[in-house]
Formats: structure tokens, C-alpha cells, sequence
């Protein structure tokens, strides 16, 4: 029963040796001395703490500091080259894949059109070819793996790395994903939904840097959410948090979505959804530009949807306009719900133009309390695609360095060839 | 740039504090020697610790416990008893007031109709008339008041405990109620909404004890949220998070809310709008039932509708029926975007008949994703009127022994007449 700890390795132990890593990691202390100063602990624990994180290479010595009167203590600096991750985010129509090291940047990154309804299996396969070849690429001396990174487009249950009822990944239903990479990299590995790690993604190295309530929203082939909750992710109690995509916003028996219900958003507003309207735009004369894109031979997506509005075609204009009002209204329940101080909308139906995010905000400012709107920002995301690999870095990161990993190194060492590292939070 | 202290009292001296206090106070142990093998803190610290803590009479002694062999070790016990609690629940239409020892029990109560309409001065003036008579009732060695909490029916600004432009208080904005108070008693003071201090009574003695991600909802008079994130209260930016009374649920302009909008959840569904409902089902003889109680003399209030319903009236069926259908839609909604594990249904609407909440349970599971409400429980809240000043007394609690708070206690003695205590975490 010891509070916050695990079994073997008592709590206030971890705890310094967190609080020892992270002063030097996120960069409040540069010496011992520093670091007994801006942690409170004593000398000799800070001693003790900073010689276990040499011995693993997380730390390292450089030259000197400066003094305060006497020799001057040498300083000390997270290694962010100790170990390195593989982190991919696999959308409905596409693999981003990459290298990162531990302070979340991405080394190096693959990017390809990939459909992820063929399935699991081929999917996977496809996956691992990837991180294979960027591994070869990688030069002879690279760190060693210490852990894998994953999102998908769908919910996931993060405790065990598995798609749980994902309404556009046929075949995908409690596919163990985590447990397949973490075998054949023999590397410790979380996946979770694609929404969540673009949320943290944004939250670690984007615009919502520092901020408390955040609320990501990715308006891309699907509609999907991710919450920070007090300058952390809320993945709810499934791991279903943020499916704004499935909220029913109108009572139409005809709008068929590829969850199976209804008059959900993202059969209305969706990038999915948007390509089926351009084409009947196209074909019903509607719209003469999407006609023209149709008889080119194009088959007609959401791009050629915002092309087409920022073009001035009345009827892409109209598709673009409608689709923010209805993402504007749900956002707004959010807005009242939730009460963050910032919403980051990002995927490639949003970033396409400015119609779409400028309908939104108007909704959500006409719609939402006066006081939940009073300081609040509506972004869009400037991170582009790599948002959800730097995502995945920073949740591999997260968990390789939190209290319950941590004493697990205490036990075995680092994370290299540790696949089962992290899985105490992982039992059911 | 002590991270998570303050300026004077070095961290780790007040984490020790605050975990030997709640390893006696939470109950997982009752001896020094049970407090060094549960906290991992030194023998030396902990006695050092458990003396502060008896100094100030939060801990007392008491017999022998168990001895593991060598003289049996005094056992601790927090003292509930060492100081007391004002607190009080204001509604649109009642005045729930208490007094609460330390440990969240209400030892004294008080209930009465008062309309909040009549402003600060004249609500504030009642309330400290009931407060003084609570006071003056009380045994004359009765525990010295160590603090104050409130709770108003509208969005309070947390850090500074005024309402923020609250739709249904006229003449509230910006008052210091939390100032007002703690000066009149000289007694540390924190305000909030009211829906959020239901939310923390059923967190911490209701049938939310243990979860971690929880909503309340009230639908009495107004309708609103109290949203608990990873065990702890979620305030949002603004403290304005849980408004879901005013989601815009149809594109109406004739539905006109108090708060100046139109087309609001509250405006069609709350206990206000019932009342005005009742009246016209009444008049244009749609309802036998409603109609006879208006020739009583009855002024019609949404109690007339939940009562109708259950003796099978069939216009006020539909009233009820028609306002769980849109609850429950914006709580679909709700339960999409938060995956919670409960949802605690409350207020004088929801309590008083079956049918509101039975029609809430359908809408949501029918209109939620699978995976979130694979294991949603959705539960009327039992604890009755209490649970807001419950809340309350959980809320002055929490703060009075949150570590920025007991760095304070460390410099000026206990809470009693410190107005001032847990200002810092109140400055702008």
C-alpha cells in the first residue's frame, strides 16, 4: 500500500529520482547544486540520483558550470541521443512514420498513401517495412531503440495497445497492435488514437505549449478530438474520449455513417462525407467548377471541395460553409462544456483554407457563454503532418520517464530489448 | 522556482507534511511507525512531522496501538473536531446553509425559500443571519471556524470567488462574495458554482467515491455540469466549465432564456421552463391534470408536471418526456466528447419522478459510441438537498490542506481568523 509506488521500490525514491531527471530534462537545474536548490532534496540524495542516471546514459557530464565561489561543478545535461523511438500515426488513407530521439524531435520520416481498410495484418506488414527501412537508413553508431509510438484512427483501449470497436478500420477489432511491434522490435510500445497524440503533439512542441485546457480538433477524413485536461491528456475511462465525430447532429434516417448510426457530424461534415457531396454537386449541376474537375477524370474529394471555395464556386462555398456550422455547433457544446482557453483545429480539411475555421469561429463566439469565450483561442494547427508522430514521441517519452517505468529500470536497466517495459500500467 | 512550492517553504518539507497528514486523515495509517513503512519517508521526518501536525491539533494522540514487538506505539488519529466549517448551497429559489467539521460531515443544518433575484446585499445579508444563528446555537466549546464555503447557482470566477456575468442573478456580477464573508467572520473563504460542489460532495461521499471521470448533472431550476477529471474537479479556464443549460438545442428564435440567448437547453428543458409549460397545457386544456391544480389556485411549477406525469396525465407524459429527449441529446453528446464512468443525475426535476431519468438512460445509449457506454453507469444522485453543502465543506477542505495553504499554516498558526489563507493561490 505505498502511495503512488509500486511494490519493489520505495516511493520516495522514485520520486527524487524524477524530480532529479526532470529538473535537468526540462532544463530548471544544470548542477547539483542547482538541482538541490530548485528541488529542495538533500546533497547526498542528488549525488546518489544524478550517478544512477549517468550509469543509464540519460544523463550526461559536460565541462564546467559556473562557480559560486570554490571549483566549479560541472554541468550536466539531458541525452537526448541515449536511447531513440519509432513512432508512426496511421490515418484512413495514409502512414506517417519516423525516428525521433528523447526530447521529441523528429530525425528522420516517411510519409506514404496507405488504405488502412485492407486490413491489420497487410497494414502492419506494410508499417514494419517502413520502420525497417528507416532503421537501415539510420548510421552504423545509432542509439539504441528504446521504445515504439503509435496512433490510429479509431478508439483505442490504451491500457492494452488495442482497437476497440474503430468504426472505419474493418478487421481492426482488438487487433493487438501494441503487442505485435513490441515483439518484433523487442522494444516497450503505447498506441493510441491518432486525435489524442496530435492533441499532445500540439500541447508539447505547438501553440498550446503551456497550456492548461486544451481542445485539438482534427477535421480531416473523420472528425476526432483530443482533450488536455489540466496540462494533461484525457483519454476517458475506455479511451473514447473526444468522438465528437459520432455525435448526432441531425435527425435524418437517410444520412447513413460508417459507425452504423445516423445523422452523425462526420457523415455531414467529414472529408469522406464532403467528396461524395462534391460529386453529386458535380453531377447535379450545381456546381460548374466540380464538374469540371469531374470531367477531367478526378474522382472528387473534401480538396477539391475547399479548392473549389477558395475558387468562389457558390456551391463549394455552401458545402464548406454548412460543414463549419455543423462542427461550429457541436464545438460549441464543447466550448460550454469544457471551458478550455484554447481550440487547435488541425487534419487536412481544415487546413485546406480559411472558410471553413472562419465559420466555426463564428458559431462557437454566437453559440457559447459569454464568459467560456471571454479569453478563448481558436487556432489553426501549424504543424502540419508531423503533428501525430510528435505526438507519439512525446507519449513514448511520457511513460519511458514516469515514476512506474522508472522503477522498472531500477530493476532491469534501460529500455533497450525491455519489450515488457511499462506493462505493469498495462494489466487489465 | 520551486516547482509545485512556494516562495518560503522549501518543496519537500511541505510534500512530507501533506503526506504524513493524509496518511492519518485518508486512513492508511495510525502509527508513526505504520507512517514511515507506507509514506518512505525517514523515522526522523516523520516524527518531526507528526509534531507540527499535533502542535496545531489536526492530529491528536490517542491510546496504545499494536506493538510489533518493544513498547506498543501511540496511535494518531486526525481530529475531525479541531475546527469547523460555514457552509452554504444558494439556489435561484433556497438558501441551504451548515455547519461541517473537518472531515465533511454536516453537524448542523438550515433550509429555507429565497429568491436569489433580490441581489447580493439583501442575499448575502439573510445568509450571514442564518450563518450567525447556526453560530449561536452551537455548544459553547464548540471548535473554532477554520473556514467558509459557498456555492451560487452561476459561473464564478474561482480565484477571485465573484460571479461572472451569472444569467439568472441579476445585480451579481463581479460581487465579492468570497471577500464579503471571510472578512465578516475572519475566516478563509472559497466560492463556486453550485453544480460543482454537488459534483465533489458525490465525489467524496456519494456514489462517485472512487471514480475518476465523472459528470454531475443538475436539472432543477436551471440546468448545468460538474465535471470531475482524473478524480479531481474540473473548473475549466474561466470556472465556467459544466454550462450545458445553455447549448443552443434548436434554431428557434421564439425560444427565448434568461441568460439573453435563444434556443438554450434550459429555456426548453429546466425546471423554469417546465413551470411555464405547465401553465400553458393548462390554459389550452391540453392537460385535466394541470388545469385542476390551476383552478386550486395553484401557481404551476415543474413539481405539477413530474407529479402529472406519474399519475399518467398524458400532456405532462410529453413535458417530460420531451425535456429527457433533449437532456439526453446534449448528454450524448457530453458522453461522446468526456467518456466518463458515471453520470450522477440531481436537482429537484430529475429527483422527482422516474420517467425524466429513464428517457436520459435511453437517448444516451442509443445515440453514444459503443465503447462509451460499454460501461457507463447513470445514477440518480441519493444524497439529497445536502450534497452542494456536503461539497462545500469537501472544497474549504481540500484547500485548507492543499500544500500552498499549509505553507502558510508553517508561518502564521492555524486557519482560525486568517481571512488571508489560500489568497496566493486567489491572486489574479
Amino acid at each position: 500500500v505505498r502511495p503512488g509506488g509500486t511494490a519493489s521500490v520505495p516511493h520516495d525514491q522514485l520520486q527524487s529520482l524524477v524530480t532529479v531527471l526532470d529538473g535537468v530534462r526540462l532544463g530548471s537545474a544544470q548542477t547539483r547544486p542547482e538541482l538541490v536548490r530548485v528541488t529542495g532534496l538533500g546533497r547526498g540524495l542528488v549525488a546518489q540520483r544524478v550517478n544512477e542516471l549517468l550509469s543509464w546514459g540519460i544523463l550526461v557530464e559536460n565541462g564546467l558550470g559556473v562557480s559560486a565561489g570554490g571549483r566549479a561543478p560541472r554541468t550536466l545535461r539531458f541525452n537526448a541521443d541515449a536511447g531513440r523511438l519509432l513512432v508512426a500515426n496511421l490515418g484512413v488513407t495514409s502512414i506517417t512514420a519516423g525516428i525521433a530521439n528523447l526530447a521529441g524531435t523528429i530525425i528522420a520520416r516517411h510519409h506514404e498513401p496507405h488504405d488502412i481498410a485492407v486490413g491489420p495484418e497487410a497494414t502492419l506488414r506494410r508499417l514494419e517495412e517502413v520502420f525497417d527501412g528507416l532503421l537501415a537508413a539510420s548510421p552504423q553508431d545509432a542509439p539504441p531503440l528504446w521504445g515504439i509510438g503509435c496512433g490510429l484512427p479509431g478508439p483505442v483501449e490504451f491500457a492494452t495497445g488495442r482497437p476497440i470497436a474503430p468504426p472505419v478500420m474493418p478487421g481492426w477489432d482488438h487487433y493487438p497492435v501494441s503487442n505485435r511491434l513490441a515483439e518484433r522490435y523487442q522494444a516497450p510500445t503505447w498506441v493510441d488514437n491518432d486525435v489524442n497524440l496530435m492533441a499532445i503533439g500540439e500541447l508539447r512542441a505547438g501553440q498550446a505549449q503551456g497550456a492548461r485546457n486544451v481542445v485539438f480538433v482534427k477535421i480531416g477524413g473523420e472528425v476526432g478530438a483530443g482533450i488536455i485536461c489540466a496540462g494533461r491528456l484525457h483519454r476517458g475511462e475506455q479511451g473514447a474520449a473526444g468522438d465528437v465525430g459520432h455525435v448526432a447532429v441531425v435527425d435524418d434516417k437517410s444520412i447513413l455513417c460508417r459507425c452504423g448510426n445516423t445523422g452523425c457530424l462526420e457523415a455531414l461534415a467529414g472529408g469522406h462525407a464532403l467528396g461524395l457531396q462534391a460529386r453529386r454537386a458535380a453531377l447535379d449541376g450545381s456546381s460548374p467548377w466540380l464538374a469540371a474537375r469531374l470531367a477531367e477524370g478526378t474522382a472528387l474529394t473534401s480538396a477539391h471541395v475547399t479548392e473549389g471555395a477558395s475558387h468562389g464556386d457558390p456551391a463549394c462555398v455552401e458545402l464548406v460553409v454548412s460543414a463549419g456550422y455543423l462542427v461550429g455547433g457541436v464545438l460549441a457544446t464543447v466550448v460550454n462544456f469544457y471551458n478550455p482557453s484554447l481550440l487547435v483545429i488541425g487534419g487536412s480539411v481544415a487546413e485546406a483554407g480559411d472558410r471553413l475555421l472562419a465559420t466555426i469561429r463564428q458559431i462557437i463566439y454566437s453559440r457559447s457563454l459569454p464568459l467560456a469565450t471571454r479569453e478563448l483561442r481558436i487556432v489553426r494547427c501549424l504543424l502540419g503532418p508531423d503533428v501525430g508522430t510528435i505526438g507519439a514521441a512525446f507519449m513514448v517519452i511520457d511513460e519511458l520517464f514516469a515514476p512506474a517505468t522508472l522503477a522498472q529500470w531500477i530493476a532491469v536497466g534501460t529500455p533497450a530489448c525491455r519489450p515488457e517495459l511499462g506493462r505493469s500500467a498495462h494489466a487489465a
